[in-house]
C-alpha cells in the first residue's frame, strides 16, 4: 500500500489533453469519484487489461458518479511514445472515449513524468481512485480485479457527498472532522 | 427490475444443506451483506458464470462484510438434478466452498422451488443481493458484470450497519425510520 | 506417450448411443479420421475444455472428413452420472450434437468402463485420434492445444485415404504394407 | 478466396528486418511451410489476437517444419508507425521472437506498402500460409480460427517436401508436374 493512501491527490501535471473539450483539473472532478488509469502505448499490460478495465467502468458507471482518465505516463521508449501524434493515433485506432492527459516530461530530462512521481507509481498499467474529496483512496499497480475495484468504487459512491462523513454511535452523531474548525 | 426490490427477502426454504454445520436463516446473517446465488448443475450459463462469479465473490470478500449462499432451484430435469448425492458429487468436483442449500421442491408438485418462487426468480443463474437489513437490493437474472455487481456489494457494505441510515442536511441530522418507534 | 500408439484401436463397447439413429462402429468410420472425446458429465475440465473442442471440432471439419465421437467413460460417483436420463440431459442442455456413447460398464464390477480400459486412457478429458485405417495416432490427456490438434487432424486428414501409404524415394515407389499379402 | 491461391508467392520486399541475423527470402525457406502474419503495431485486432497467434504458431512447431515471419504492413497512420525504431520497442515490449520484416514502403508515395500489395491483402491482421514448394494455399484476413489454420498448416507439413507430389490411384503411381520437364 502506498504512502499516499488517505491523502489529497496532487495535482494533474499534463501537457496535452484528448477526449476533453479543455483541460481537466481534480477540483472540477470534486464531488464525483475519480478514476486515474495511468498507462503506456506500448505497455502490453495496459493494452490486455489496463485500458479495457479503464472502458468497462467509463461505460458501467454514471459520469456524475464516476470520472475516468487516462494518464498517458512514459517512462520507457520515450522518443517513440512521446510525440502527441503517435498517442492521437492509438486512442482513435483502441476507441478510447474517456478523457486522456499526456503526463509532463520531466524538465529536468528525468524518465518519470511528473504527475507519475508524484503520485508515487510503481509503473503501468496502474490504477488510482479517489474519493469525493480528492483523496487517494486505491493505489493499484498491475492487473486489478474488477469485482474488487467495482467494490470500492460503490464504496466510494455510497459515501457522503460534501465531507459530512457523519459517524453515529450510541454516544450520537458527531459533526465531521472537516467541521471543527 | 423486480417487484420484490427494496422488501425484505422471504426466508430460505432449504430441504438439505451443504459445506455449512447447521441450517443457515437470513436472521443469522443479518448485519452482514447476503449474496445469494440461484443456479441448476445442469445449466450450462451457470456452471460458465454464475457458480465462478459466486466462487470469486467468496474469496474477495472478508466473510463479515459478504455472505455468498448457493441456492440449487431445480426447475427441471428434476429426476436427475434432484438427489441430493449428485449435487454431493459436483459440489465436491467443482470445489464449491460457500454454503449450498436445496431449494425446497414444491410439495403441491409444482416444477418451480419454493425459494425461488417467494423471490420471484425468472430462471438459472440469478443473482440477489440483499442490504444488512435483509432487503432485497439487487435482482439479477443471467450474466452479471462483475464491476457492476462489485459496486453494489461495495455500496451495501459502506451503508450504516443496524438500520441507522442517518441522513444529514442542511435541516440537522434525522433519526433513521425504524427508531421512530 | 501411450503403448498402444500406432496399433489398431480396440472396439468401442457402449451400452447406449444419443445423437445416432444406429449404434457406431469403427469399421463404419473407417476412411475418415476419428477424434474420440472421452469424458464424464461432473469433470470440470470436460466442462470447460474437452466438450468445447470436440464442439469446435465438430463444426470445422467435413464429417465425411472427421468423424467426432463422444464417450461417456464414468469412472467415479457412478451413482450419480450412470443413469443415462442424466446423460440425456446434459446433451440437451449443453447441445452436444455429436454421436455421444455411453461406455460399457465393467461387468466385474471394476470402476472403470470396458472402451476406457482398453483404450488405456489416464482419466478425463481424453482426446483420442485414429488415422483413416483406425490406428490410435494421438492419445492426449487433459487440456489439448487447438493448434496442435489441429495440426494432428490436418495431417491425418492429408494422408492416403485406403492404406495407401506410398512411399517414394531415389529407389522407388513402394507397395503399402497392406498390399503385401 | 484470393485470386493468388495457388501461385507462387511474390518476393517478400522489406526495408528492415529484426530478429534474423540476415534477410529472409521464400527461397530461403523453401522446404518449409511458411506462414506471414502482417500486421500493425496500432490495429488492436493485431495486438489482441493476431500477433498471439503467430507467437503460438512459432512454439507450436518445429522450425525446421513451420517458419513463422512477421510482416510490418503499415497502412495508416504512417508518421507514427512507420519509424524502425517504433517497431523496435513493441516487438521487445511484445516479447515478439519469431523474425519480421519492415514492408517496403510504396516509392511512388502510395499508402499500401510494396508485398502487401503483392500479396493483395485486405488488411490487418491477415495470415497467409505458404506450402514448401512457395505456393500460396491459405490467405485469411482477421481472426483466423486454431483449429483450421493447425490443420492448414498440418496438411502442408504432411504433404512431399520436394515437389515430389505423388498421386498414386487404379491407373498407378503418376509423375509429379515438376518431373515431366
Amino acid at each position: 500500500m502506498s504512502k499516499t493512501l488517505d491523502l489529497p491527490a496532487p495535482p494533474l501535471q499534463v501537457s496535452h489533453w484528448f477526449n476533453t473539450p479543455g483541460p481537466l483539473t481534480l477540483e472540477h472532478l470534486r464531488g464525483r469519484v475519480v478514476a486515474l488509469h495511468a498507462f503506456q502505448m506500448l505497455c502490453p499490460g495496459c493494452v490486455a487489461h489496463g485500458l479495457p478495465q479503464a472502458t468497462r467502468m467509463h461505460e458501467a458507471f454514471p459520469p456524475d458518479q464516476l470520472a475516468v482518465v487516462g494518464l498517458h505516463s512514459v517512462f520507457e521508449h520515450h522518443e517513440v511514445m512521446q510525440p502527441a501524434a503517435a498517442l492521437q493515433a492509438f486512442i482513435h485506432e483502441y476507441r478510447l472515449a474517456f478523457p486522456i492527459g499526456i503526463d509532463q516530461a520531466d524538465p529536468q530530462g528525468g524518465a518519470v513524468p511528473l504527475t507519475m512521481r508524484a503520485l508515487g507509481l510503481r509503473g503501468t498499467p496502474s490504477l488510482v481512485l479517489l474519493d469525493k474529496r480528492g483523496r487517494i483512496r486505491l493505489h493499484h499497480f498491475g492487473r486489478a480485479d474488477d469485482l474488487l475495484v467495482g467494490a470500492r468504487v460503490g464504496q466510494l459512491i455510497a459515501e457522503p457527498d460534501d465531507g459530512e462523513a457523519v459517524r453515529c454511535d450510541d454516544d450520537g452523531c458527531r459533526l465531521p472532522e472537516a467541521r471543527h474548525v
